[in-house]
């Protein structure tokens, strides 16, 4: 089976139990939960059986620990994660508004995983990558846009494919640089998948249908628009697939999208038809929304199966 | 009256709700609270009325402007605070033990801060201060001793006065200088406030009488020796005076030693008797151990005046 490579940030993330705004007084908290986008996206990957590897850096401490242990626990390489004995492990603090927008408060950039160490370790995972797939919250350190941009180069060298998910949140739009970074990733990328408007972000036509065509000229082979509770559609050259979103009781969308990310990419590696892969990554999606915690909800196939199966027509 | 100065870190505090060991799994929590050694005596000698200011970093998000209302509400002149617009504010998680030790995750030298910021307001602060309180704490950013050890030199050139508390945590003792920042520091200190087995740490005499007797003759003018539930013990040139605790349920001891500190140096530096403000000192402390949260069990004169009068008898 061909093995994905991802690069960026292990965070530990501390959920507020209630609905407010932001962090200006004590109040109940749940955590620390192993997170961060490509870790989440390393997880579910690795559930599904698809060889993974994470190049990260973690502080010597519990958080680290817990991170460490919970992906080597489900299968994830992490020959490729530096254990800082200076830095912390990074942190984000995150609670729901009444709108469903969430505020964050991150330790990342001066955290472990706000740096990378070339190990010996590292070298070999970019050496021996299949795939690789970009996640835009690793973006924000300009070490990991170098790293990522590098690992792309040489997996499209030697013949590997290439996914991008923009991710992208408010408080990471003003780094510097993020803007050129992604334009030359999308240059590279063969699985573009968008949630929303950031289909557009990247694109010079600013409407959906053009920013498609714009994309698959420019030698991106497929596009998945993730569209949370609205579904998903899948683009390529010759076709466009949509996948309902199955209705579940919304707990916790955080990982959600890294969840449907790393079952639909895991899939289309190995030769399913879009439109199961897509299916599948809709049931991986829905399982994790349901669950709190933003890795708490990474499911393997049987259940992923299982889960369409129970809820077919109901999508 | 005079101007009390300290220069370290502030924090927010995250704790545990239940007693065990450690962060490796998701479980309920509390914070922010405000915190941060330095800030806690700050706001209790500014509770007392005492002009204080202090001198720090946080960052420019919600856990730095929720320490920042607090002081200022309380009195304390922040204008020797920087807001970092890069950094995150500093963080303490915290969980008690069966033993009643504690477990702390720090993210301190890197956050906002681990780092000093020389604005006009600080140097306005340094040549004006009376009295520079030191923590130990503070003393693990290398930045904070230089500027730490600066403030004491000149304080004393200027005739004012120095205090310093080692309050030294297992976490910080392997910091590269610590060990020679305390011994400079000790040799600009007039009063010295060690807990427990601190008092010996920094002497060449290993048993207590020969080390306060050591201290005493190497410029200290007086140790006040702080031992919890023990109660506490001052010594001078003249005389040793014997404070036992006032009886109060433990519900959460930190931040107790600050502000048993900050009382007990508020008074002195006003002339009250050594009994006198030993007394008020130690209610300042019991207060605090009894309120969760490590700034919340902060007091004005009137609440510990009220609480020796009703405690009376029972220390």
């Amino acid at each position: 089976m061909k093995k994905i490579l991802v690069i960026g940030e292990i965070l530990v993330e501390i959920m507020a139990d209630s609905i407010g705004d932001g962090f200006l007084q004590p109040q109940a908290l749940t955590g620390p939960f192993p997170s961060g986008a490509p870790a989440i996206f390393a997880d579910q990957a690795a559930m599904l059986g698809q060889p993974v590897a994470i190049v990260s850096a973690v502080g010597d401490d519990d958080f680290g620990h817990l991170n460490l242990d919970r992906l080597a626990r489900d299968g994830v390489d992490i020959s490729g994660v530096f254990v800082d004995q200076d830095r912390p492990t990074g942190s984000a603090f995150v609670r729901y508004r009444e709108s469903g927008v969430r505020d964050f408060i991150y330790n990342m950039r001066h955290s472990a995983c706000g740096h990378v160490n070339m190990t010996a370790s590292v070298e070999t995972l970019l050496e021996t990558a299949d795939h690789l797939h970009i996640t835009g919250s690793s973006l924000s350190s300009p070490e990991f846009v170098k790293l990522n941009l590098e690992a792309a180069k040489r997996v499209c060298e030697r013949g590997g494919s290439v996914s991008f998910d923009p991710n992208l949140r408010k408080e990471m739009l003003s780094a510097d640089g993020m803007a050129d970074a992604m334009s030359r990733i999308v240059a590279m990328t063969n699985l573009f998948l968008p949630s929303g408007e950031e289909l557009t972000l990247l694109t010079a036509a600013k409407d959906e249908p053009g920013a498609i065509a714009e994309l698959l000229t420019r030698g991106v082979r497929a596009v998945v628009q993730k569209n949370g509770a609205k579904g998903a559609v899948y683009h390529d050259a010759v076709e466009a697939i949509a996948q309902t979103a199955f209705p579940v009781k919304e707990i916790d969308p955080t990982g959600a999208g890294d969840c449907f990310g790393a079952t639909f990419i895991s899939l289309w590696l190995r030769g399913f038809s879009p439109a199961r892969a897509l299916e599948l990554a809709a049931a991986s999606g829905a399982i994790a929304v349901a669950e709190p915690g933003p890795m708490e909800g990474t499911s393997d196939l049987p259940a992923l199966e299982a889960f369409v199966q129970s809820h077919r027509g109901t999508s």
